[in-house]
């Protein structure tokens, strides 16, 4: 069996048009296949509206509990709903997911040392419940998952998409053939950060040491990258890293960059 | 194969004591099941705390642009992820659903007459994916679904959860035992309104001519009774009306009314 994961994130779920254009790629890929959404800017804009102040630590969010609430609607009810909906519009049977339901992603509430993140859920290969996925996936469901999981003893937790993204692909691919796609702003991971088309194809781990070491890769990309060669060594068989728009390129290996 | 669909509205929702202690009822239910959960005050509060403006013709709601955000967000957020999240942390696999989810209720918008209702749903059985509902049900999932629909073009739409609760009964009852529940704030149909006890236990179409021309029901529960007295035409195979805390007496046949 056979499953391509994708991931999209703000940039693509925050424009109505660039989103409308990926799901009718999405809906037309052929197999198996998850999309994993993030939350774009509608959280926070929502929360600004209903007069909820973000709270930052250190550079990162908190979710509180009023947040968490407002994530569980936005990403939960609003953004995913909105999803399968115009998949369902374009011939696309797709389920709506978060870790709550049908306890598809079980996490942890990530414990407090220096910095208390609130509702925010760690998720571990072993909280991902393969058996339902996979029962779902041959139901012939396309299954879109919010960025949630819940802690199993009643409360969601706010949960980051890449994550969702990888714990899934590594622990389906124990039984399954999967590729994992990373959308973002880019045509992938570039050898010159001021030209667009300096595309990497392909890169593995002594490369990856390659790259780091002469800074050619830096920031975030350097976590982004880890992640896809772990997720690589867990068995996933490929972590592409591309634009949305040029997804049946990517999974076709013509484009983006493919970690190996 | 044998399902019970018990439907609750606001007076539960609105109540997180009710609504655990009736969730926990629910979870200890015996069999396949599915949850049809209504909206209650939430999204009316939620609107308000947005400034959006509730619009109402002939008393009824207007569902906007923006008041359909809001329910999608509310009732297939959070609401539907509160009461998924609860019933896995007392064993209970639930799966939340809206119409979009799986396709499993297509609906029609209403057609402007006199009133545009905006973008609300009308369901009808043929609309009700039973094939895909028998096969979730069957995978030992107990379904959790919101008040909201799709109208197969991408575009959510409100659902009155009553509607949804009758449509989804009548539609598994050609193939399934069904028994539909259900909850509100009396224990049954009233004998004398001044009396909660004097709980009229058992209704058929007859009796219910005699009912209403005796002024015995009245007002909104004259509908409620036609839809069971309906349902229960179309192969349902009990309609029972009673208070959410009496769950498992209802379904055991020892209290509320049971319309046949």
């Amino acid at each position: 069996m056979q499953v391509t994961i994708i991931k999209i994130g703000g940039n693509i779920i925050d424009d109505a048009v660039r989103l409308q254009s990926f799901l009718k790629d999405f809906a037309a890929l052929q197999g198996h296949k998850i999309l994993v959404h993030g939350g774009g800017k509608l959280a926070t804009d929502m929360s600004a509206r209903l007069g909820i102040e973000s709270q930052y630590v250190s550079g990162r969010r908190v979710t509180d509990k009023e947040t968490l609430e407002v994530v569980t609607m936005v990403y939960g009810g609003l953004i995913n709903k909105n999803i399968v909906a115009t998949l369902q519009s374009i011939g696309c049977n797709a389920l709506g997911l978060t870790g709550a339901d049908a306890n598809v992603i079980q996490a942890v509430r990530r414990p407090v040392k220096e910095v208390d993140y609130g509702f925010v859920g760690d998720v571990h290969k072993s909280g991902v419940n393969t058996t339902i996925l996979t029962d779902l996936l041959q139901q012939g469901l396309t299954l879109v998952m919010a960025p949630l999981t819940h802690d199993g003893n009643g409360t969601m937790l706010n949960t980051n998409a890449d994550t969702i993204a990888q714990e899934v692909a590594k622990a389906l691919a124990v039984t399954m053939n999967v590729k994992l796609v990373y959308c973002f702003e880019k045509k992938g991971v570039l050898q010159d950060a001021d030209n667009d088309d300096s595309v990497i194809s392909r890169i593995n781990k002594p490369y990856f040491q390659e790259l780091k070491e002469k800074e050619i890769v830096s920031g975030g990309m350097i976590p982004k990258l880890e992640n896809a060669l772990t997720a690589v060594d867990s068995g996933v068989n490929s972590v592409i890293i591309g634009m949305a728009e040029e997804l049946q390129q990517l999974i076709d290996g013509t484009t983006g960059t493919h970690i190996v």
